[in-house]
């Protein structure tokens, strides 16, 4: 169907972002073109904002369809299959941690090849990979993962430690090993996040420091939002 | 006042979604230049995003002012007379169908002029008629319409629709007549959806199925946001 | 460090502002790397957007990388000292009056420079000196100050008043003193709005003009967002 890995992998990042747009409409009242259009935008959000920024190019999808189509039918697939099935959460946690390490290397990749300085390539690479997912949060009024609400624990950070791998190996290690490695490094250190429980340090304001009402009053705030 | 009906039209479709966006700020704490805000980014928030991606050439607004200055001075009055006129809901739900009728179908024309896929040209359709609301919608943090939320019943399916009719009629009917027709389409069962309570299946997953306090829980939601 | 006072200008508007994006983490669940991303998108959020829509070439902090390290750098340290210090928030107040000001005249200057017309040029000075923060709301969850929530009185009003000055005066004044007495416009106008509670006339339709409950039900808004 593709004629190199790499495709067959974007293929898959963009079925997987999909899925998990689609699946935020959990629980609120959002119709199925409404889920089409999350699965759309957090498919292809960051990778837009990304050529967006970098202006070199047209936006990737605009040259090819198939990412729009694609999303566009993982995203109706789940909302046919989401009223039949459960599905295990940290399954998808998974393959989402699979789409952020894929995108994120694509978007260093591409940053690169626009000769953009290295702190910009980590940049980008963060970008391409969490901000389809940002959208996503916003538009359906949740904690944004990458500030660290929901399962969000060092979602972004991830990406960051693998796009540094990814600058700081080139010359010394063979591209394409060097891309899988980087991928290799965001997806283990993710998994180790959502179940070995890493966490970052939370904001602490010297107001808010002794209240340690704090912590239990705001996960409230992700129910009822 | 201007050289073709299309312009006419683009003023017309101004002027109402700058009303919708001043509207928007009905029961919030928003000061005049919010409500001037909200006006601006509605009326010109869809035609930015589209031309913004399709990035074939300068922005619209950039070249001709008054579509900035039609929906300052469209928002302005607004505020002035929202406080002494009551309107009917409804009628202004009508004039927002004309307008989405009118973007959807300039956008698709933009598309097309930049030689897009058929796919994209309704996707540019339904951007250019649908994203300056949404943008609204989260800026006043509502639930957006194009989801689902509020009276956005069939909202960017009607845009779907038209820009279907005006991409497969390509060929078989005189272009200007096609749009007229698209249009027409896009207007009408968007009547049919506010009026006659069209409705597109909501995303129930195989957790809430069952939950028939989901509907009632959600719907109270938009009252306290 | 500088070569120009403007630059000198430029980096202690970026300082303020990603100082406001860190701390809009107070009481909130955002870990540091959330916290760092708050501090980057405010402080070049509004820039950015500038350059987007004028598109006359790249966009500023892609040319000049120490815009998103100095934000970065800044937030961190945001994030450290927050909590161990207690500010005062009106300091940060009048820090990011100062801001708005630079940023907002840096944007008119960047506007003339793409010879657009003076409404837009005006508003290009308040995107870039609000738009930052309005996304920074977005994303927080807060009423985005610019439709005049939080502490958000005249905020954008200011830099609309500053930018006005910018464009009548041009021809009349010395260009440099002229962008000096703009500045000096908006921030002291700013002030005089958060110390001398200046207030713009808020949205009143005619449905809720007599309900008085109106006004004592919002502000409660804030405090659970």
């Amino acid at each position: 169907m593709f004629s190199q890995p790499l495709l067959a992998a974007e293929f898959l990042g963009t079925v997987v972002f999909a899925i998990t747009g689609a699946l935020a409409a959990t629980g609120k009242r959002i119709d199925i073109f409404g889920v089409m259009v999350l699965a759309v935008v957090t498919a292809v959000g960051g990778g837009t904002i990304r050529d967006l920024t970098i202006n070199n190019g047209p936006i990737f999808w605009l040259e090819e369809t198939w990412y729009i189509s694609t999303a566009l039918i993982a995203g109706l697939v789940t909302f046919i299959l989401a009223r039949y099935l459960r599905y295990p959460r940290r399954l998808l946690l998974i393959f989402d941690a699979a789409g952020i390490s894929l995108f994120a290397i694509i978007g260093a990749q591409k940053a690169q090849m626009a000769d953009l300085s290295p702190l910009l390539v980590v940049m980008m690479a963060c970008i391409t990979a969490v901000a389809g997912g940002l959208i996503r949060d916003v538009l359906t009024n949740e904690d944004p993962m990458i500030l660290g609400g929901g399962d969000g624990e060092l979602y972004a950070t991830c990406t960051i430690l693998g796009a540094m791998v990814f600058v700081l190996g080139e010359g010394y290690i063979d591209p394409i090993l060097l891309s899988y490695l980087a991928m290799l490094v965001i997806f283990l250190t993710r998994l180790a996040a959502i179940f070995g429980n890493l966490r970052l340090p939370k904001f602490i304001d010297a107001g808010h420091r002794l209240e340690s009402h704090e912590e239990a009053r705001n996960p409230s705030k992700d129910s009822d939002q």
